[in-house]
């Protein structure tokens, strides 16, 4: 809308998102996503920018998620099909669906089994990438329901005292609802940093944090240096090092590519096509534990004692997970989306191609 | 036994397992334990020691257990009850059990959920002292399944940026069977390291690492220096500070604060009394998601493939979560558990001033 697009001060414009949302889905329906499906990927593009994940919505992922479609690489009408059920669980052959989409029909079905026993754990194979982990976990939130999500994918990080990776960044989500803050969201990789850290300092300059990367051998750099070219470092996993608890980062990442490779049946992430991932969702329904009102009003105190921390000196305050995300979004209710003038542009052409209406200036 | 009872290198005696879990039964018997539960708890200590996990032998935990018995601070025969429960959940209130005894009860009762809805999900609130996590999750894996235990214990914890402990050590123990592997077995506190490896070097002399404690006020401790006295750190999350993932650490923490405290309504760890904690255990039973034989030939290619990983430059060998505690436990089972003769010593005190055959020698 032209009177949001202004700028800030990174020269971003402010776009609806609501304008962003549709426009998105016809891109995707441009590559033969049907119309349901496209808004449910689109949604999950949007609510990443919403939230300030950028990493995850439709500036670096929309355009990779065209190419792919219209290299065959994904489905777009994927005959995606529940291999085995219990009243708990579910397995599902995602017919190489995209994440976004297949994912949150995932989490649908894990909260209804989560809503008849209790709880719900569904995990889904042969699929593609996932968006934003913790928009899956979130769909829980409206339901009193703890949501949790995770993903295995293609190999960048090192095993703890490895030369070569064996493991993806594998996130791991939480969501949980309180009373009257906003919910924990809480949504990490299992190494340090994910690759787009390293890219962004390569970027714009500067160097990476020791701890972040070991070199070509495996060997942890913890000196500050420039960041190496893509094929010349390796991730490290959470801890770093084995004095630091490396190990600790490298078990939760296996513990992911169990869950969802593993009980997916998908394989796992040292061994999967590059393409190929698996997600595992589930649901804990709070209710079948106790009382909601009484759980949220000790998540509202929780919250309250972790933000109420006295900070450590040099440190403004003590955040809880999703609070930086939840004062973006408000921002971004206010006054739109910041986009980059090239991702306006992207946009602008891609319609243009597509024949897609055009309304994001 | 005499014939094992030889010292090794660090003038351990070597004590039959069978002799030291009967020890230890009838010593929790003596404080008011009734039988069965005695050998319940004395083979959760006794299992650790069998893995070389000494922090939660019986060296370190049952004099202990026994003084908090003998000041009720734990009830040895506890009236404990499901007070909510839905086909794939339970929340127990467990009467001040200790959780050597309830937390194996409880993951009875998540086996049998996820046995017949897939997956089981257990909260123990009102409960004391976990022991070892994994040994709990362990259960699991003779039923073909995976096994999850957590506890959200007293606060020792900064939350990161914080100056103030909010979290509790939270550890996450996570097992899952193999075919001919020894199976996956991942325990790790969700803090760089815990208290009693800060004990360890005050004890010993030397320095502890960069990354483990913050100072009094907060500020992590980046150089290496000896160790503090008790009062005088606390610790840091995994990822130690903001820039290596201080806040993945401490989310992580936070989720098991939820699942065990939140589910369990019985608050969490930095307002429960100090001796009260909250366990949380769930069992997903492989078969509801894919065929076994095919999870456990998949988990063998998985773990050879990250035994096979070329290690970094200086390191032997890559290792697997439960590797080390594996081979431990086959050394353990051929020339007993090594014990500090005043480990020893002790017992034979004890055992006189209770009354308890003393078979240690």
């Amino acid at each position: 809308m032209a009177e949001q697009a202004k700028s800030d001060g990174n020269l971003r414009l402010r776009v609806d998102p609501h304008n962003l949302r549709t426009t998105v889905q016809k891109i995707l329906m441009h590559v033969g996503v049907p119309a349901d499906d496209a808004l449910t990927g689109a949604d999950v593009l949007v609510k990443a920018d919403m939230m300030g994940v950028e990493s995850h919505g439709v500036s670096n992922m929309l355009e990779r998620y065209v190419e792919r479609f219209q290299a065959d690489i994904m489905n777009p009408k994927p005959n995606w099909r529940i291999v085995r059920e219990t009243p708990g669980t579910a397995t599902i052959d995602a017919d190489r669906a995209l994440g976004v989409v297949i994912t949150p029909k995932a989490m649908e079905i894990a909260i209804e089994k989560a809503r008849n026993v209790g709880v719900g754990m569904v995990t889904v194979g042969n699929t593609r990438h996932l968006g934003m982990a913790v928009y899956h976990a979130m769909m829980a939130l409206e339901h009193n329901m703890i949501g949790v999500c995770m993903s295995s994918v293609r190999p960048t990080v090192l095993p703890s005292l490895g030369s070569t990776v064996r493991l993806g960044t594998n996130p791991i989500a939480v969501a949980a609802p309180a009373g009257t803050h906003p919910p924990f969201v809480f949504d990490a990789a299992t190494s340090v940093v994910p690759d787009n850290k390293v890219d962004i300092v390569r970027r714009l300059g500067g160097n990476l944090f020791p701890g972040w990367i070991g070199d070509e051998n495996g060997t942890p750099i913890m000196e500050s240096v420039p960041a190496p070219p893509r094929d010349g470092y390796q991730l490290l996993p959470l801890g770093s090092i084995p004095q630091t608890g490396a190990h600790k980062g490298y078990g939760l990442a296996c513990v992911v590519d169990i869950l969802c490779g593993g009980l997916s049946g998908s394989r796992y992430g040292a061994t999967r096509p590059a393409e190929e991932v698996a997600h595992t969702v589930a649901a804990y329904n709070i209710e079948a534990f106790i009382e909601v009102d009484t759980f949220k009003q000790q998540m509202d105190e929780w919250l309250q004692t972790l933000k109420d921390t006295p900070p450590a000196p040099g440190n403004e305050r003590v955040l809880v997970a999703g609070q930086m995300e939840w004062e973006a979004e408000q921002d971004r209710k206010a006054n739109g989306i910041p986009l980059h003038p090239y991702v306006i542009q992207w946009f602008r052409d891609t319609c243009a191609q597509m024949e897609v209406p055009f309304n994001l200036d």
